[in-house]
């Protein structure tokens, strides 16, 4: 049937779903939900998309397809162009949706249909979400968890290395800061090896690696930038959107936020296809764990790190897990500028202790996978010479950033100060994150906080304890007040030998 | 935070949905698919709706919020006018949907609060598809089910009767025509009992009770007016939903349309709910089963009609389980208006065999129920000497209907014939209902088709099969098209004692 567009002149929100008439939907036999092709013949472009129904002919009458920004610019039409829309009923792959929710075990080819029919749109929200609890509820085997990396590496772009060593590193779990890997991939790339380092933008956090590196350098780059980035630096820090990698997993995420659903194998699929995707062959997983951390316990950790190991064997990735301290910030800049400040630092020698020194045991323990002697003392060279620097200034150059860097600070700032003596006891992860979000980060790449005291230091009454940094004062007041709501800091009094029964980092 | 309304001019297919900009997204610290508080102040009127973010600002800026239809006049705004917005945060409920999805019994209290923020449209349909996943794959328990069955009856309104029997039936399962509701429910109130009877308009079907019983009278009552009607006549024909019956369950039929996702404890529990909330004290269970049916085997449908059994005694139900032939269409007319043809034909005595003889089966059941003696008699007795016919036009004049009955047939007609000679094996029930739908019903009363051979019977080559009618020229050619795509009817030679190995009714 032929249907002239009209442009609704909203986006869908990342949705593919066009509106019909209700005249139309039955002439079709399709009901809201239904899936429908839609063609643009002149432009050679189509795409399945899913039908809502415009049942009381408010905006779209019959003859008409209401379409959101997204797709008009995918189908490449506009305002009343004549596009070509049939009825395509389910894909075959529902069925194995419904039998995952059964119990049954999915095959190689089943799962490889149902990523390729996600990639190509052909899933609603609600089909989508049935196929997350599915595999949460009847868990995915490691071995469909296998067949599920397998089929997300193809459902986008890949990288080739001729090395026989290719590095990568990821770690689980949203710790505020933490940014080890600005600081790691330059100290692997300065002693010769590859680390094609692709990662990703905020969600829920007040950024992400590839917002802070934004700061300095371009993060979007295309397939071929990067393979020239790495070619001449042996190692690049992108966003992995940017590469469309694994392309299947952006599908899958948006309907595991809503009840923050980590159907395990789907965690270990989404992470390790990342890495298979860009040709790595030595990958260190870093598993935060403790109060305030997505796994509560050591023993909780260690479950899951085993797991990662033995999908790396399947996938013939060698996979080593570390475990380390998630009970608070690892840096103290909050927020894209001021995290960028924190990474500088390190890469000059100085910088906050604890990103520091996560920095080197994880950059000690990768060289150590792939068998280099005196890893420590070669990693401590990198830093302290200014070697790792060189090399990071390198790689912003490269991406396009300039090699003389400016970081610009934001225009309000309000100090918080302690409102008694004692022990910091507790930073708030959530309520940290929370307050640099509303200050504007990582939309306002300068927006976020700093602080000024971490865990088991001694505070006085009146000493500041964190900066709030806001690019409007609207803003910047909307954040004081989540301070005031949340308490983001307890000061308290205990024995010093509380804070050292915390092993920092240990080794799988 | 105040925003001003921009009508977007769209209906959301029953979402409550709002659109707000990027900007004060960040301010409220609200991602998409996060809910908020909507409050009109000026009419006290509120309720909490989920956010989707322009993110492109294409045409909702800051300061401003976008509205769908159904908002707005719930929240009696329009264009321009202020409301006031905040941020709610999670329900409470939505850690019961994840405790259910894994495998926790839910309490009575927990299944209350779910039900009561489903009314409330405190869920996204992801959640509510979360909700589906875990009664599905971790199933409801009998009291788990006895506990939402009275949550959703709490949900809406309620009708109430002073007498010993009340009496109510229900089919579970799509069958073609088995308009038995509107011949069995005149039989049971000329003989002096109560049935007051709400039924659903079609979802996927070519028509419901409610759809071919508004061919003669309007179905869309008041509480009020249905209670006087019942009052006058002992019994009604109405829609369920203009009586805002177990409202909650139409949320959750919603959800579970796309997998065709029926979790049996919510099956149940929907159609219970809607019995209990009338006052039922006696239910008929029709369970059809067989080939194109829900339930593929007799041994199928008694698992499931041993708990609609066992469910009714937590509600204090008595609800007795009837296993019928769901093979083929029962009756003759498919749509509305065909379909009202032949129950006003069995009424007056004559009509399908089929239809009439499972009526009087229905009814006698329902009868023996309440300890009826000689029931049979008494139901052919209603139906042949016309007191049944009077009783059904009594009804139909009380709900506003006329008295003298003229049906409007179809502009555009096709018969459609046999191609060969022999024993009509099969009449494919998907493939008649969709070319009934693509004719236009139910929306158009007049459209669908007329069946002139049923199963068993002998056609010889040349016979009309069935005829299409339909109120357009396109929409008739539509069909003829879906005529020719999909074989209807499987014509072939078999000895007679193949049709006669079916055992058309069952008791439990």
């Amino acid at each position: 049937m032929k249907l002239r567009v009209r442009d609704v002149d909203l986006s869908a929100g990342g949705n593919l779903v066009v509106i019909i008439s209700r005249a139309d939907a039955s002439l079709l036999d399709a009901f809201a939900g239904d899936r429908v092709l839609v063609k643009n013949s002149a432009a050679r472009k189509e795409t399945t998309a899913v039908i809502d129904i415009d049942v009381e002919n408010k905006r779209i009458k019959k003859g008409e397809i209401g379409i959101f920004e997204e797709l008009l610019r995918l189908l490449e039409v506009k305002d009343k162009d004549l596009v070509d829309v049939t009825y395509t009923g389910h894909p075959k792959s529902l069925q194995y949706i419904k039998d995952k929710l059964d119990g049954k075990r999915l095959s190689e080819s089943q799962i490889r249909e149902i990523v390729n029919d996600i990639v190509k749109n052909k899933f609603s929200d609600k089909e989508l979400t049935y196929f997350v609890s599915g595999c949460y509820t009847k868990e995915l085997s490691l071995k469909e968890a296998a067949y599920l990396t397998k089929a997300i590496v193809d459902s986008g772009n890949k990288l080739f290395f001729k090395a026989k060593f290719v590095l990568d590193k990821h770690c689980v779990g949203g710790i505020p800061n933490n940014r080890t890997t600005m600081i790691v991939t330059p100290i692997i790339a300065s002693l010769g090896y590859i680390m094609p380092k692709t990662s990703s933008r905020s969600i829920t956090s007040p950024a992400g690696t590839a917002d802070t590196m934004e700061v300095l350098a371009p993060v979007d780059l295309s397939h071929n930038k990067i393979s020239d980035v790495i070619k001449k630096s042996n190692a690049c820090i992108v966003w992995g959107g940017s590469m469309n990698l694994a392309a299947a997993d952006d599908y899958l995420i948006r309907v595991r936020h809503p009840l923050s659903l980590d159907p395990e194998g789907m965690l270990l699929a989404s992470i390790l296809a990342k890495k298979k995707a860009v040709g790595a062959t030595h990958v260190m997983i870093d598993i935060p764990y403790g109060y305030q951390s997505k796994f509560s316990s050591f023993k909780e950790a260690k479950k899951i790190g085993r797991k990662f190991v033995a999908l790396g064997k399947l996938l013939k990735m060698k996979v080593r897990v570390v475990y380390t301290d998630g009970s608070q910030p690892v840096g103290r800049g909050i927020g894209p500028t001021l995290e960028a400040t924190d990474v500088l630092s390190v890469l000059k020698g100085g910088g906050p202790k604890d990103l520091r020194e996560k920095s080197i045991f994880l950059a000690t323990e990768m060289l150590k996978m792939i068998g280099v002697k005196h890893a420590e003392d070669k990693v401590l060279d990198s830093l302290d010479t200014g070697k790792a620097y060189k090399k990071f200034l390198q790689i912003v150059e490269l991406q396009g950033g300039k090699r003389k860097i400016t970081l610009q600070y934001a225009k309000y700032s309000k100090e918080i100060k302690s409102k008694k003596t004692g022990h910091v006891i507790i930073i708030n992860n959530k309520g940290i994150s929370k307050i640099a979000r509303i200050a504007g980060a990582p939309e306002d790449k300068a927006a976020g906080l700093y602080l000024r005291a971490k865990k088991g230091e001694i505070v006085k009454k009146g000493q500041v304890l964190f900066t709030v940094y806001s690019e409007s004062k609207e803003k910047l007041e909307s954040a004081l007040k989540a301070v005031s709501d949340s308490e983001t800091f307890v000061i308290g009094n205990l024995p010093k030998s509380y804070f050292n029964r915390f092993n920092l980092f240990k080794r799988n």
